[in-house]
């Protein structure tokens, strides 16, 4: 199904019973994969792959429990060229991929989040909202990052990498604080950051860690709680 | 595809490609995402949202290796009024989910489970078979809630959180314990519970402790093995 | 959508809007659930059964930033008899699930891997490419294989399980060495694997274990780094 107000670019490779809504607009070359949900307005470059069974441009959800409710009005999903998505994955409106963005099957992507040029987010890997990603990262399987998490280019983010941002775990009127990895950052897999940790440039975080305190540029850390290795 | 033994209210808004199935109740003003499959029976209240690519009612599956076989014989999957379910999850039959509950994308959920009022279930987050969950529970995104468990209103889970509930790991004949979470208890991010813990109320575990005895009532324990700080 | 190179056994089960791309075989009394997508080649057995939602046979993918390009040419998926699958899983081109297995839903498995005769792959779980797993293993919930893993018989990894293969965390010429698990090896939920790690035979490692050093033989090691249990 394609909605008659959609445009669709020269050699679209349209896969069986992909669902093209009001005003999308797909670049050259690009190939959509079957079953796959593309919602209103949202911008698909040249050159593009999308897996099957994914759905792009959803507009967030919300309960009454739920602290911080959606921004009803979100700009478009906006994919560039040469993007790689997976399949069975859910990329939400207001965010913005940059040329070469790798996202990995069964990944989800939430709203105003913008991901840089040839950055790699792994397959199962979750991305919250206001998150802003740099060039050259690679978020490996699995890892999740919270909302409001910045991520400077060359970062390297292991498998199972868990962030967080409520220091109050729900319970007060805190400004949540996701953690900041500064350029060239390393995290090993299933480390553990707490909310508003910041770990500077270069600087390495082991496998497994638990890191409670910011992390000083080039150092490493390791254990529960990290301690600096010298 | 409508079975023509569907009951579809008013107001409903079907997603292309629905696929409802033989004596599903949908009520009035609900929406449904294209390419959901509803399976047989399933009741679904008014003013429910169903993300794309989502399926409801599943029955339960088993091989020869699994210890428990599931029950054939389960009720319908019941979903109230108000609720509110993301993309790609799959959910089983024989499952309850209460008034204004909200469960992320990518979510799945077993039968045999009951979630209370506006309880949040998150992205990617998976909760196994014969599980309680109380009213305002946060369960966070890519958090395990194990089989067995039974965790109280008010109970805040961290992102990533891991649970178990078999001691002898696959080795014994030992009857699984899922650990309980007591009314108002809170998990921090990437926390593991061994088999049968138990963590009492308003019990506070920090961000990746291993918790491996009881917590007391009020009480924060943190590191790995986690100790209970004064 | 059945293309009409495929080959369709007897007493099989399509469900709606499944797509079977060319070439595909499908034993006798398979169950292909809806919306399921079979791409070119991809080879089933009899008594096996697909959930909903699920795409078979997918090529890999690429972008700039990854070390290692997939292979191009690579044999079509195999499914083997009694094989069950569960609903929203990607399973790629050029791997082999031997007789019995079972996938949870919402799990994903990339190319050159073989899972050997009713060993489990949980939900949500992720296993990555070139990876031997033997027979009667139990991999749970959300656990994470990575890449070039090799997995002997009988062995358990607890839910939330995570591996990794690069100790140069992108930076070197590393040759990626994934961790080694030998016969009926224990590992608990949410533990921590580094790059290149043997658990040897019957070995435990306990819930929230970080390992650094290989594990000996019937050892039991616990804690963050982890160390022997005497």
């Amino acid at each position: 199904m394609i909605h008659q107000s959609a445009w669709i670019g020269k050699n679209v490779s349209l896969g069986e019973n992909a669902i093209i809504g009001p005003e999308v607009i797909i670049g050259d070359n690009t190939t959509i994969g079957s079953n796959v949900i593309i919602h209103k307005g949202t911008i698909i470059g040249s050159n593009v792959f999308i897996g099957d069974l994914t759905s792009l441009g959803k507009q967030p959800m919300a309960n009454k429990k739920m602290a911080r409710k959606p921004s009803s009005e979100l700009p478009p999903l906006s994919i560039s060229d040469g993007v790689t998505i997976g399949g069975n994955c859910v990329i939400y409106r207001g965010t913005i991929l940059h040329q070469g963005v790798l996202v990995g099957d069964l990944a989800s992507i939430r709203e105003n989040t913008e991901i840089a040029e040839n950055s790699i987010i792994g397959r199962n890997a979750t991305v919250e909202n206001n998150t802003r990603i740099g060039k050259q990262v690679t978020v490996q399987t699995n890892a999740y990052i919270t909302a409001d998490m910045v991520i400077e280019d060359d970062v390297f983010i292991g498998p199972c990498f868990s962030s967080s941002n409520d220091k109050y775990m729900g319970m007060g009127n805190y400004r949540h604080q996701g953690p900041v990895l500064k350029k060239g950052a390393k995290i090993g897999n299933n480390a553990t950051l707490l909310p508003g940790i910041i770990v500077a440039e270069n600087a390495i975080v082991g496998a497994g860690a638990v890191v409670t305190k910011n992390v000083a540029q080039g150092k490493t850390v390791v254990g529960n709680p990290a301690r600096q290795l010298d």
